[in-house]
């Protein structure tokens, strides 16, 4: 019989219980501050992961072999706390499936859920923000507090690249973190901060989260809280390809689709990355 | 000196203390189900206003007249329940003060806040949805609930105008209130149901909403919910005009300006006939 | 656990072999003359189509009990002919299983491929333009020929509605054929040409075609081919509720979403109407 | 060879000498008011232009025997003066060559150069505006002061169908002048308007002059100052197919193809329609 | 009572008497070559602005201390000559009151305006065009003409960044001023040429204009006359953050908002950069 | 008499037999597997084309002396094949009357067609996908075939530069040609890799093809397969510059104007470039 697409990521062809890689989206965007519309960011990922290669030709990998599985979008409710409970339950189950989750955002916010069903010793997130807050809009669960939040949720050692906005106060707080903004990666090389934070967390248990926004706005203009003066998507990337393999759950935040589609195509590449980088070190 | 345009709604030149109409707007659209950006409906409303005449030829009148003040945009929270407290808040002062306050949406669940500082006895709404939902999304604040929350914040009548879609428990709810279905509408005639509404109000104080998606989505299509086979802009003309000169609140809200604008000018032109409307039956 | 959204037809909850109702996409715009991107109509049918209540009012029905499978989008090739047949193997499938198809476009030549597996007697199509030439952009399967394919195919007695382009040729060959153009709906009313069309298929078996350009541009302008001066959606939802019954498939093409969404939501909510028709006067 | 597409009107394939029709492009829109991109009109309609059949059902004519020329697109100066001035030069030109023009717009004051080039004694105008100040944005030349100029400059009876919009001091002009008002034209129907219009012409030379926003802004949101409440395409037509072939000169303007293609498609339709009632009426 | 937004520039909270910086916009897009729509521009970087903190971490500076007003939109004729003379009035007021201007375009002939109430001894101006005609489109006052005729209205010293486009007649011209290509820009790095311009200026008064499209249109599309190969906004950062200091009058002009908001997103970015380093400079 | 604007490419003022450099355009995207619209690339191309000046600064060369003739777009079938045979047809007139062919494409797969007019003997493609596929969509024809196709027709060495896309067949097929990923460029420079080609060229005939998705897609989104982690435009600007003026034949394919402008813009400059490089290299 005919073959069919069924709307979900490109390769996640493996049953649940086969799959190494579970995928979900988080299609909601209730506290984002500026521009509505990364509850679209999942789909629009999906949409583009069809227009890559199963073939990686810098890994030599075919990414079809690497047991991935799509739950398809959480169903959500209105209110954040919701969402984030919903978001640590199944992610707990894929935990304790022995799987790695990769979430597609949606606002950053959710990346809190996922988070808690690991609480992973060491935080690695790319930002344009500190997203430092004690709370943002009436809620400590706004997408604004969220690395606030998960150092909160027992994260013991956090690394923000890129971040390049923040209040005093969030400027404060991150004293005690390790922050690498934007110039300083400008500045120092992405290598050499990679070095850094490789030796930084020591074999410990590691959470990566990408918030799109991290990369300047004038690569990937399709962002909920766009800031210029960024890094790049070869930052990203190699962020990806050096943290990536280390990390025990992954999420991509906050694309917001409305640019050419550029933002999606970036993040769809990156997480096809993320697989073939993670499975070559770890499985073979 | 120059003339400058500051951006807010056409002809609101008046000092808040001599005005009689108040519109402010509310960018909130949280709770939205389907699609995001109806907090863009106050400032796109607001630009599309400068496009119109002072003059309005069917009344005789110019609205520079009216006496109408623009307070801006009210600064939103994230949580609708906060959103809500904050409109009523203002609006309790602006009825205070003796003036008519003219909401901009922003979703319909803004429409509670509103409605509690006046807990008219009438609550007079056009539709698609009947928003009768016990709750939506975890919350009882969702825009799929403020009908029902608007009925037990004391409306002793509702009349729903130009409503198709529902759940079956809110099609049973509905039946204790005065519903007149779009397809009702188109068979009866506009003119016959407002006779119906004007007896039946009686002299009563009024709340008149407008949720944009009352109109057929297929006239004006910038819309969170949109819904076809709908009432026309000349239906919900001639509800402003019979209904706003008895109301003593009126908003206009769920306005998402995703088309080529002409959802945003039907609002601004209805908006501004509700003024004249009001204005000439009530202060000459 | 936590329910997921799958990104097929909104209540399309029923497994393959359990369901009445086969919908199917296919993603295909390789001939389109003049606008490409009617490949991008199934999944924003399918999109809208959550913005819609299970409960339909007009018929005290909810669409979750009607039995619907949703197969996703067909692979398709970029050859029509291939895209043609693979349409009419499914489709027979879906036949032989007892099962009533229902096709989303993309371009109106794939409704060859669905009408060939059934050959019904009789072909009811609402389409703005006659597609009856013998071959367009030096093919026969073009989008333009589609209704001569079909009559060429078996249809014992074609029935056009809202027609309002073609070329002399056309209209000379349409003379054999029952066509009520859109001036002629206009002019003696759905009801009455619905009252005709029943009467001439009497008790034959029927395949109804919905070309979205039917409706008026100006009503529903996401189309590859618009055409002003057409039909309404009120009269399509006429045609839909009457011969809809009678039909054993179904199908609705040339959906082009580069509207607000208006011609998407018209199509998903259409396709419902058809479901909720076609169970009622069926089934029970 | 291969023929080859010039990206010009459809079917405007006789040359210059040879052509009854003569069609330009005057892509300006120095003094739009509210929303610039009328200068993207002309263009607009040529695309769309391509998408229509040559062969006219309604009159059993075909485009391609007309003798339609396509000049192309003026060169526009920034200063209305100069625009207006080079627009009566070419026209002038096309008048004395025996020829009917027809101006594609660009903004409404363009009318003035070509109406110069004849001074017909009636001019009939549909458009929402009354376009009849003395000058606005410093300059008499202002798309909001046509229909005053061209009274002006010679024309001794003036019809204005659809307008709805206007200052007092315009309306007060106006009463020397022939209005029928959107909601008149509703009220009276579009047949019993144009008997009367054809009745008050009696004979005289007639200058036809489409405002693209005399339709209703939900029916063809493509414009530069869009207004709700007005006429429809339907109407539009009734007035070309009866005026049109009394014409002697002949403008569509004021498309501002920010839409999905429905205000473009309605005036390429029109044109065409135009063309087609004129040439049967004057050459057979 | 609650806090309200009035779509102002962001942290624009002083009141004029007490401002140092004194924001306005000129919607004025009248002579614009190729694309409409920079009149769009100040309200675009106005919406932006909000989605930045106030605090710039590179400065350690609050904006809200800084003391900016902001007079919103100049109310606009059609007329080039009268819009420059309305700017011209207004900053010399501005310029009296002894506050630092800042203009929002809206086109570059604007600049004339705002320069002619300084007369600066120094003119420098990032621009991917010369704009050093005689006249174009029969105007002196067209935006292509505008370096020419401020060096004519008196400034002893112009230097141009970024350029990359003029005749050759233009290029005869620059031979007598300070151009350095956009080329010569990434050969000789931004922070060689700002040493040499600022030994050059040596103290004397400078006026500092921003043309969006010096930056390459690759990285901020959102242009009236996008040119590729030109500079990046790292380079007109670095130029804001040098010679901003030295300003007594600066304005960004050529924002047209058509593209996913990063061109006014570095605009508005821009522009907060120019306070805290004009501020920190001068008045600390 | 006025000047008229053709709406063909800019500075193409020459009568076909007195020009050296024929553009003509194919809007043909049949078989484009991820996005359509490319068909929309050679109008966007040539609109975008008046933006720019006759002067090229770099060259000090006006192109207004070029001689350039634009054919239009060809009318295109639906078929592939049928497409491809058309445009070998006009390219071997092109080259029998001793001119230069320029295509714009449309979709990649007419390079077949152009190629095969001259079978030169090296063929010289920038892309981000090697297009060495056997066959794609049940088609030898389709766009992901092309290089393959060409090597087939006859092209003796085949050069790709900035490739980053594959299956795992064609990079082991790419070992017999010459191949330039996007990284290598980066590492080695791409003015070290055009030493390198054009030692290998070696005065053999040479054509020149540029697929608009070898530029990283965050610096011209606007293309039906968009990848990033690409080349730049300098890149390409390089390419054109050294290998541009030893080729016999131009294409420009898969630009996809869906973004705000850039990507056509880039190519309308690049094509400029050629003509001027090619020019000065060869008839001075
Ligand atoms: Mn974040
Ligand atoms: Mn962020
Ligand atoms: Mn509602
Ligand atoms: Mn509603
Ligand atoms: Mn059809
Ligand atoms: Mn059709
Ligand atoms: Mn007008
Ligand atoms: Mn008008
Ligand atoms: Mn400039
Ligand atoms: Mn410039
Ligand atoms: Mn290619
Ligand atoms: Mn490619």
């Amino acid at each position: 019989m005919q073959y069919f697409n069924n709307n979900l990521f490109a390769d996640a062809d493996t049953p649940y219980q086969d799959a190494r890689y579970v995928i979900f989206g988080v299609p909601f965007d209730g506290t984002t501050s500026f521009m509505a519309g990364t509850r679209d960011g999942p789909d629009a990922i999906r949409k583009v992961s069809y227009n890559f290669e199963q073939f990686l030709p810098e890994f030599g990998y075919t990414l079809s072999e690497a047991g991935i599985h799509d739950l398809g979008n959480l169903e959500v409710a209105s209110v954040p706390e919701d969402v984030i409970s919903a978001v640590e339950e199944i992610t707990c189950q894929i935990r304790k499936d022995g799987k790695i989750p990769i979430v597609l955002g949606g606002e950053h916010s959710i990346t809190l859920g996922s988070y808690r069903a690991f609480s992973s010793e060491c935080f690695v997130v790319c930002d344009a923000h500190l997203d430092l807050r004690e709370e943002f809009g009436n809620t400590p669960y706004n997408h604004a507090c969220i690395t606030r939040r998960v150092n909160e949720a027992g994260a013991k050692e956090t690394f923000i690249i890129g971040a390049r906005s923040g209040t005093e106060e969030e400027y404060e707080f991150a004293k005690n973190l390790n922050l690498y903004s934007a110039d300083c990666v400008r500045e120092r090389g992405i290598t050499d901060i990679l070095d850094e934070i490789s030796r930084k967390i020591a074999g410990r248990s590691v959470y990566l989260s990408i918030d799109a926004d991290a990369i300047d706005c004038c690569l990937t203009p399709g962002l909920g809280t766009p800031e210029p003066f960024g890094i790049t998507h070869f930052d990203v990337r190699d962020v990806i390809r050096r943290i990536g393999p280390l990390a025990e759950a992954f999420d991509y935040m906050e694309v917001c689709p409305i640019d050419a589609g550029q933002t999606a195509a970036v993040a769809a590449k990156l997480i096809r990355e993320f697989i073939a980088a993670h499975q070559i070190k770890n499985e073979k």
